[in-house]
């Protein structure tokens, strides 16, 4: 189905893909797309290569995906009635104690319960979804649990230009040396059909914001998912990030993310490049921009409390003016 | 609300008091009486003095009332349909594996991050029960987690009529000894105000099956709850189990099961006693029955497969031949 055939011609089909923090944010903003008609059909592909936390510990025991990220997403798009907001707030809640149960999030528990019980990843999402009031669909970008390893200059000592490997999302993150490209393991991950099939039906496709190499670049490693963003008609916009992440890209600057993310996917169309207007460097990722034909959109998208995050009404009303520009 | 000012008079207003699985049959046979409309309004009232399993790990952890009976109850009270049944199903779900899941009850999870996040008992199990549809509320005997305690002889060597204190649901149910009596710590707890409530207002009340010191007696102990069992106009009915339980009930037929009751409150009157009509020993109940001025009523409510388990459907229609005499 294309935006010509729905009701309300106008409405779009959007797919966001990302994980953890940066994917709530961008959900966050499109939920209210949803609520104001701009977007009738959302659907969210995250990242399934957690190996921290409660998700860390739930995929060693039990062998299944992470749900940490999962959760996330679907607790930004539960509806707005009593219920469902009740319903997210018991799925974000993570135990304290001194115990066993020790930070382990309800949500995660019950995601890997319903995975156990109906068998069906998919199947369990949209159960969750469906009690929450979600506006939009929740989908794991692989069927399989998986880790992600980079390619790592500065590990060395006294031979600075030579690449180590560093395996897992939580040490990837946190490397203290300089990552130069990721991979995966498997390193051809099954993909959920029901994304690859969201991506060739989407009008626009949002990827980021979020960690760049452990929740954004991760989508463009998958090849059934890469295959479908350079396969379809939708417009792709990049969000990039309002800030290095010490760690995982110490350094980076706008068109640095744009450049890392443009070797890992050199085929990816990008119709738009979104940043935010307190950025230093937009000078050079226009230039980035310019060589792979992408515009670029300089918007107030940030909460402005001196973090970096995104506030999710700016956010929105920039993709809205990205989508209505589209 | 009595009966008279509901709409469709001949509707009754029903509790039943019990834990585990003895309850579970009860009220798996009561909703069949919701269904058909012979009960309108259903209110289990469910031991809280469990200290095994999931439920006492959870209890250990978190200082909050042992969900695990809590839990059963709301699933025997589910819905029909998909989204109840399912619902229901994954409360019941258990984590297999060998790590620190392992045993969890998934829905003793669910509802203890619902008593974390909401603050109140009876609230959220009141969730948990409009997730499932449930035909009925499910409540605590009392607010506070506590202990049973027996007085139990033939532990000590050499001194068989030497009382000995056994304290733990558990180690109560399993003592090689012969319980006497039981008591509870906090020797007091506060009920929950919608439980006495309940009794007051019922037309019927279903005391058991179940573990007889374990499940059914406690109820008997919290003042709050005795002291409406004595007072209100509902007819009380006793329904005895299908054998003795080998540690708890070891040599016990029902005359020593009404008898014991009997002891632990001599002020309560009751109206029927129901008993399966394979057990021995019918002759002596009926003299027990008689001391207290309840009627027997001898049904065929076993499952019939060797096991000492209730069949609900039998159970359903004994309940509604009682209610209907009555």
């Amino acid at each position: 189905m294309t935006g010509a055939d729905r009701p309300g011609a106008d409405a779009q089909a959007v797919v966001a893909l990302g994980g953890g923090h940066g994917l709530h944010a961008s959900l966050s903003a499109l939920r209210l797309l949803v609520d104001d008609l701009t977007v009738d059909q959302l659907t969210a592909i995250v990242t399934v290569a957690d190996n921290g936390g409660s998700s860390g510990r739930l995929r060693r025991e039990f062998g299944v995906l992470p749900p940490g990220d999962l959760r996330m997403a679907l607790a930004a798009l539960c509806g707005a009635d009593l219920w469902d907001d009740t319903w997210a707030q018991v799925l974000q809640h993570r135990f304290a104690g001194e115990g066993e149960m020790r930070g382990h999030s309800l949500g995660n528990l019950l995601i890997v319960g319903l995975w156990e019980q109906l068998g069906d990843h998919v199947e369990a999402l949209d159960w969750v979804g469906r009690l929450l009031g979600a506006k939009g669909r929740v989908l794991p970008m692989a069927l399989v649990p998986m880790d992600i390893v980079a390619d790592v200059r500065g590990l060395v000592p006294g031979a600075p230009a030579e690449l180590s490997s560093v395996q897992g999302q939580v040490e990837v993150a946190s490397t203290d040396g300089i990552i130069e490209s990721i991979r995966l393991i498997p390193d051809n991950p099954p993909a959920a059909p029901d994304a690859v099939k969201a991506i060739h039906e989407a009008e626009w496709v949002f990827l980021g914001p979020g960690s760049w190499f452990t929740s954004v670049l991760p989508h463009l490693m998958v090849r059934a998912l890469r295959e479908a963003l350079v396969a379809t008609s939708a417009k792709i916009v990049v969000v990039l990030n309002l800030g290095e992440q010490p760690g995982e890209t110490t350094g980076f600057g706008p068109a640095e993310h744009l450049s890392v993310l443009l070797e890992h996917a050199p085929d990816l169309r990008i119709h738009t490049v979104l940043v935010d207007s307190s950025l230093d460097g937009l000078d050079e990722l226009g230039k980035v921009a310019e060589t792979c034909g992408a515009r670029v959109e300089v918007a107030d998208v940030a909460l402005g409390d001196g973090t970096p995050r995104h506030d999710p009404e700016r956010l929105a009303a920039a993709y809205a003016r990205v989508i209505g520009a589209g």
